[in-house]
């Protein structure tokens, strides 16, 4: 077994990429240039797609056709449907993700007449739709319209699960943590689509390959894990007398550390703001001082920092989200990173298959099985 | 873009197994320390995917018991059957099978009462089931019974697809097949495996990504692809004219070649006279032959040497297989193989997470939308 110290890849470098830096000196966390903040502050998470997957920023034309493009994918195949219908309600819902665009292979193949972009588009926008016609039909038994006239991404997926309209100050904390969640260069799920994408496979192994990794809480399952840790609490006493027993058994505490940055996750920031100002905006700050109060010993105690998972938890929460499906909302938006990185693998490829170092035993001669214990 | 005689971790070790050799000096391809020649000769698929999965050669009575386990665990439930029916006939293969394991998920999850020991050994025992039910009702509408009572998973297949019980030929030289597919170190589709279990995801994830990783032709794809090329050759002159116009327009010839072993496949020659077997008993050696002047003419003008994949697709034809289930055997096989590395993996886990080289543009301010064209 590979040391809890080396291995898993740290600090090689497995490839280049054009799309995003991390924790690069001098610029946190850039998209294909620009930097999480701008991006943040500015833009949209339709804007941030379009750059990740077209590799240039929409002119206001070319924004508002892509809206239009992804506003008329929201419609679900029926057999789709009725697959949804087959997977039950106490399925986690990054299962029926995973099926659900698997199954889209079969209904809609990568093929001529429909290539690796409309494949991105049509996933970016009809993600919302797997997930909430599953989650009515088997909450409610409704076969819900997957269709919205909301323009957005963020809006559409709100509209969907509360079945009206959500405020414009909701409507924009969704899709600020849309874009927030939208690419991060090698990460784990990002780094297997492209090990898929280089036997040259279809477009959509590669999205499932990346479902399927994020799922993990020590990758895209972090923000639920950690709303369960901050929900556990009653108030940021009782919060830090917890993590201290936490840390001295030596548990993971969810939402805290980072491979690859040191100091500080630069979108944990943003986040923090939009927690915060939802909380203010609802007046109840009981999870984000809890989370605050996390947040300072976990400082304190181990030097760790809240990376992005850590205050969308609480912020989720306050948009009315149900935890099972935070996990998901982070597949809505990272589908147009993976998307970049596909498309990217393709365009230089080389198959991705490295070496082991072999710890096992010496060649042994076959024993009759009558000899065997 | 990485340049073609760089990247793709070629030569990087990613990290330690004791599973198998895959071309060490003196050793060949050994699983768990045994010859692949060894398991092909002496061995079953069933002892070898325990060896695999448990660690160690079974004695009569583990194998008695774990062939009579498999044998119960080839029924599929209702609701994947109905899902099953959903996915046209036009559906490539693999998708089905990628799409049918990650719904397994949904009615056997993986918990404390359904370990990853339990889930290894349904699937394995499963897939046939899976494709088979898949197949049918779609070529001729027919609802089969997936069980039957072969006690190998290669006579399953076999009977199965065919409706009758196999000779023994075919079921031994299927069951070669499985032995030969069975483990192969760190290959693409089960480092990606690996990559999704190192983030703990579940089981059914991991193994999805294996399914998504070896569809590509780069890959497990190639079975199919060097039938394909064989079949288009009406005999051994026309395929030598054919293989020069190909290597002169520098096509990739589908079955040659390896990242890892650089004078031949050990179990190329293994696979090749199984092929040579079948052809003798059925009275037809075109496909051979014409293989055979293929493999010399590869050596003689690239110095590339046949992988498993190519004589696989002539003996698999033999065996009265339709191509577009080749890769999915591989599947079948190789579902030991990534079963036994994820549970490796798990054992010893360190989130596998790379790290880019950037070659992307510097940091840019925002340009307003307007600006922009
Ligand atoms: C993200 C993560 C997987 C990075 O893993 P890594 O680079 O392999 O880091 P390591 O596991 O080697 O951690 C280094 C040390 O910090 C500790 N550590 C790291 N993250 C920690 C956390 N969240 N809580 C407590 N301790 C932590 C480790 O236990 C280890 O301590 P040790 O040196 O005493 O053994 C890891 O920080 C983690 O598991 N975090 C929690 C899950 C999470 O939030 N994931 C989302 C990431 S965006
Ligand atoms: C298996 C494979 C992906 C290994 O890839 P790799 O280690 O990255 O090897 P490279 O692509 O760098 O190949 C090295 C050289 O051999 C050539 N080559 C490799 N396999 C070839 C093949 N099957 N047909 C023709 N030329 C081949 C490459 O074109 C390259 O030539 P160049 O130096 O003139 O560019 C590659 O051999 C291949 O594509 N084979 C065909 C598919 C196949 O059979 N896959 C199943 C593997 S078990």
């Amino acid at each position: 077994m590979a040391g809890k110290k080396t291995g898993g890849l740290a600090e090689v470098i497995a490839g280049q990429t054009a799309i995003s830096t991390v924790g690069k000196e001098g610029k946190g966390l850039t998209y294909r240039g620009y930097s999480i903040d701008d991006l943040a502050q500015f833009g949209s998470f339709e804007e941030t797609a379009y750059l990740l997957i077209y590799g240039k920023l929409p002119s206001q034309t070319e924004l508002n056709q892509y809206k239009q493009k992804l506003s008329g994918l929201r419609k679900l195949p029926d057999g789709l449907r009725t697959i949804l219908e087959q997977l039950s309600g106490s399925t986690h819902p990054m299962d029926i993700l995973r099926t659900g665009i698997s199954a889209f292979s079969a209904f809609e193949p990568e093929a001529l007449d429909r290539d690796q972009y409309d494949i991105a588009d049509r996933l970016l926008a009809s993600c919302a739709s797997i997930l909430l016609y599953w989650h009515h039909y088997h909450t409610s038994g409704t076969r819900i319209d997957t269709e919205t006239d909301s323009e957005s991404i963020a809006g559409h997926f709100l509209e969907l699960l509360h079945g009206r309209k959500p405020s414009g100050l909701h409507e924009k904390a969704l899709d600020v943590s849309l874009i927030l969640y939208a690419e991060h260069e090698f990460n784990a799920s990002t780094f297997a689509a492209r090990v898929t994408a280089s036997t040259l496979s279809d477009f959509y192994s590669a999205i499932t390959t990346g479902i399927g990794t994020l799922r993990g809480p020590l990758h895209g399952g972090a923000n639920e894990a950690a709303m369960e840790l901050i929900e556990a609490f009653e108030g940021p006493n009782e919060a830090e007398n917890g993590i201290l027993q936490m840390l001295a058994q030596k548990k993971l505490i969810m939402g805290f550390g980072h491979r690859v940055y040191s100091v500080s996750d630069p979108r944990s920031d943003i986040i923090k703001k939009w927690s915060r100002t939802l909380s203010e905006a609802a007046g109840e700050m009981k999870l984000y001082d809890i989370s605050e109060r996390i947040e300072q010993i976990m400082l304190r105690e181990k030097k760790l920092f809240a990376n992005l998972d850590f205050y969308s938890a609480s912020a989720y929460r306050l948009l009315g989200i149900p935890t099972p499906l935070f996990t998901p909302i982070f597949v809505i938006s990272r589908t147009s990173g993976w998307a970049a990185h596909i498309i990217e693998q393709r365009a230089g490829n080389r198959l991705i298959r490295p070496n082991a170092d072999y710890s096992g035993p010496d060649l042994k001669s076959w024993p009759a099985i009558r000899s065997r214990s």
